[in-house]
């Protein structure tokens, strides 16, 4: 039995036409030169982020930890909506690594959302001189752990309005802005409106092997590259991959297309008495009893998941097609008696 | 006008007493043989709160932060009550310097208070490689921004077992833990019990120029007396102020006035029509309109006070009389009616 | 004109081997369940230096970084031949992210070389609580600065005992440890004999597009995944490029040809008066009056190399034949007298 | 026997005048509304340096590390001459809290000293993006471990221009900035000239029980109070000790005293036949063939020294009379015999 694997857009793996990019790839020494294709790559990113310049990294993780190495400095907060990424799963780089104290801004706007009120209120006035001073506004869109959740360009503009009057940088985490955009039908440009820093990943549901790119205006790139280095994430021939990145960015058109599985995954475990709020994107959250047991249920039957918090989280990506979503609903029927009798509650472990 | 100071208990000035004991101090190269009364000092602290050994520093935050230094690394999260100093008030040293990731615990046991549960939820299981790990739990006793609050004996032993159930660290910002140990009938002993480390202040409440006291395990002292040094906290002759430690801890008995003065404060304060909870220790917050509008106003009647939020803090100590409670009550009244059309709201700036 | 580029053999471009390896590279998320390339090329490069277990990097920077943060913490001393790369070449990363204060050995056994006294001097004995410890000894062989100099087994295995035996950890900056092996006759794991950790390069000399490996004891190795993580070196389909790395692998026999290369070169140069000494490997140092006016000079004439201090360095490679050698003289022999004429000193530019 | 101290002028203790002083001290909470005391002794330090502000600090270790924080960060490269405090006695705080990344300069101008020209080629030409930038260079005056060596106003101005010329920043570490004044006839302000940041010691050869103040701009001065605050140095009603440091200044005039007494010690141990240079100040460094033996033979006859590198360091100061001196002779004379056949010579512990 082939396992459905809905862990992750990140186990996507790489196109024929991207392996037949990366096999013919024209390629420099990026540290000493600039690689001709991550270059382009990275033109080509910044051109639909709408900002002046691009930096090829790695992962998502080092783009998001360049962009705060870039805003922050000991004796700075930084603000961000509960459990984003930059939060509680970057291995806590964002304070070790860039040096901020975080704030972590409760959802008042919906799952995964803050109002501009909330960033006025926890960014305040100046304190005097022995007081934290907060410095930069980070955002998440889609928001993971809310469950893929969008912020419009509209809500993303007043936030930005608020930092900016307040003296903030903002850093907008996109590793699925795509998605974002094809599901508020806003342009990647207007959810990226005003950033400092914005960084987008090609490695997740657009399926190149990997690869994020961080974008900003050309003094912050350029700063970003030797931090770059600094983290050693300056490759040589990073064209290879860059290729693919550039492949990667053709599956934008088709990115509804995953959404339309996450709203068919719903629907399919709505009507098994599952509570499942509609999904924005290609994120699916579902509260069941006990995560952990379900996730070794669903194991069992080939579909995997990974726990986030008390519910179990399915991502939809382009190496799940529409008749793998049916055969993880049968999966998941033939598993649903166990899964919802899995409840030993939340207690002390004294 | 003499202005009443009730902005911090950190304002009360060596006694006469003090000033003899430090005149006529016996000191001794610290850092090479250790000074004999920075010893005393030592000793005497980590004894009262039952503890193997003390390390003088120059101020609470560098005890602070030498214990978050001693219990995290980077890749490790720690938990504290909403609002605890090591959150908000120590310039992110937790974060840059000690190298952890904070996650606030809101108040679900009262105000500075949390319960065990959240400890447990909050901690977690231990997930993969690439995840923080919980390492430490935080406490603080009393509560300063929660207004003085106390956590009772009973309710810290049984968040310090959960703590190590769950393999977790436990340090014990006690700042004010003398009037924890007043306010409570607890003693100094089973208010620190279990913790790994445990700061008090000599200069807040007991009125010494300057100086904390980080108790713990031998080894862990050593391992503190090090990262002393290395902060630049390894004074040379601090017998000088060591001696008006070992003076300032004859106040203890005296603490409990303290918190009547601000008991009368507080009822003062209500019978002009302020919403004023009882205060636990000496600290009293006054929730007002506006409260940066409010401080300037006490300022202008010769009350001085800090803001917390959007109240008033007032503490109060032994350099402030039963005369100066009344004087300042006076001056309020006579300021009253201004103190309560200061509102303006919470709006964004933009 | 073709320029011909000596300036590092990070400049060389995967083969067609390695192009066709990655188009049809098996892959997996390397972070959720690891890549089997990557685990394969993991395994058999460990095998090699006779060591239990590697980690992939992207870069020989990260390799070594993720190298000393294992092994350093602050408060330690870490000792290196003058002129190692982690001296002077990682942006500092050793200090500031490693927090390890370097102490810098010059070369009593010959360019590049230290001697076991040496370090026993250096590391000396451990002093009281307020001194810095000696914690760590880093060798690079060949060193790179030196001029692709050579430390031969033997030597390796006295400063290793030396180092064992003062409590000392040992990292072997290997980048070009294949060099090394072909030009001492020692085996690779005669060369890594005792180290803890030991980083090889994949994509200087051996060609590939970019990634090292960081190899050592199982349980370092795990530490390392989880710092790599922290640093935003976890790809997820790295297969791809670990397929190119397992290819560039092919190339070891033939690194003597790079070597037979590096001593044509210098015996051209000598014929035309330049004082050269014999290459041991791959990396020749040409000293020059005015390092900045000769290197524009060569490049002129299509000859690309880098400074180091006041000399030329030429790395031969794979991209260069035989023919480019003796092009590349001819092209010098048209400059060789403005080359020696730029002399201007230096000199204080007040 | 009383032990005769010379292991360090940080064992002086405050005399009957710094105690009358300390005693009835004017204090304030210097955190809140700034130390009246503790103001005097920064203008007063400041003014006799020639710099606008100054800022107390308990120790000259921290204030060292807020200058350095003050003027490095990750990525920059600092010069320092061989063996100064910054490089080898402060427990690495230069790299792994101020994040530069140390190069020592060897003493080619004498013991202590450098050259104008070292600087320059060090400091060099700014590399590539992905290279270290040399920001700093630290000078130490008097020179602790090349024995209290003097670097004259003249020597002191030309390495400032030179820095200056390459756009680096200076720090002096002048703990003992009152010996070279004092031996070289230059006033406190030209050695002090052209520097960004300077510090002095009231707590070794002046006797104050603790505190030294960093010197500078107002606003380095400023930016350096909210780092002493992180740091944990932002005490309370510091006009205590600071009221001692102003006393500790009438030594001044008499710090030539403590010089006499070191070139005594030598012409006595030369008599004996130990081979020692004359003093410049108050530190003197008697080569011995075993120091840790050495040292050991001299405690058992009440003298108390540390050992530098293979020397043994005798520190004169002002709690040991001329009588001290002379006592201190006879115990050695009565040792020598045992101090010059301790040699056992360095060696591999393997």
């Amino acid at each position: 039995m082939r396992a459905l694997d809905f862990r992750s857009d990140t186990v996507t793996r790489p196109s024929p036409e991207m392996r037949a990019a990366m096999a013919s790839a024209e390629v420099g020494d990026d540290v000493l030169d600039r690689d001709p294709l991550m270059d382009r790559l990275e033109r080509r990113v910044a051109e639909l982020l709408g900002l002046e310049a691009g930096l090829w990294t790695p992962t998502g993780c080092m783009a998001n930890t360049i962009a705060l190495m870039l805003h922050l400095s000991r004796g700075d907060r930084f603000l961000a909506p509960a459990q984003a990424h930059v939060l509680g799963s970057e291995l806590g780089t964002p304070a070790w690594l860039a040096q901020g104290m975080p704030e972590a801004l409760p959802w008042e706007a919906g799952p995964g959302r803050i109002t501009p009120m909330q960033v006025f209120r926890a960014a305040g006035r100046p304190g005097p001189y022995y007081t934290l001073r907060s410095a930069l506004l980070c955002l998440e869109n889609t928001h993971n752990f809310a469950g893929g959740t969008c912020t419009t360009a509209a809500e993303h503009r007043a936030l930005v309005e608020q930092a900016r009057a307040l003296g903030l940088k903002v850093h907008l985490d996109g590793a699925r802005l795509w998605h974002a955009a094809a599901a508020t039908g806003d342009t990647l440009a207007d959810l990226a409106w005003g950033a400092d820093t914005v960084n987008v990943c090609l490695s997740k549901g657009l399926g190149a092997p990997m690869g994020s790119v961080l974008c900003g205006s050309r003094d912050l790139v350029e700063a970003g590259r030797r931090i770059r280095k600094m983290l050693g994430g300056g490759v040589r021939q990073g064209g290879i991959v860059a290729a693919a990145g550039l492949v990667a960015l053709d599956y934008l058109p088709r990115v509804p297309e995953d959404h339309a599985k996450a709203r068919r995954l719903a629907d399919g475990l709505r009507a098994m008495g599952f509570r499942v709020a509609p999904p924005d994107t290609n994120i699916l959250l579902v509260p069941v009893p006990d995560a952990a047991a379900a996730l070794s249920i669903l194991e069992g039957v080939g579909v995997r998941v990974l726990p986030v918090g008390s519910a179990l989280r399915f991502i939809t990506h382009r190496d799940l097609a529409d008749a793998d979503i049916e055969e993880a609903l049968d999966r998941i029927r033939a598993a649903a008696d166990r899964l919802v009798t899995t409840w030993e509650g939340d207690r002390p472990m004294v």
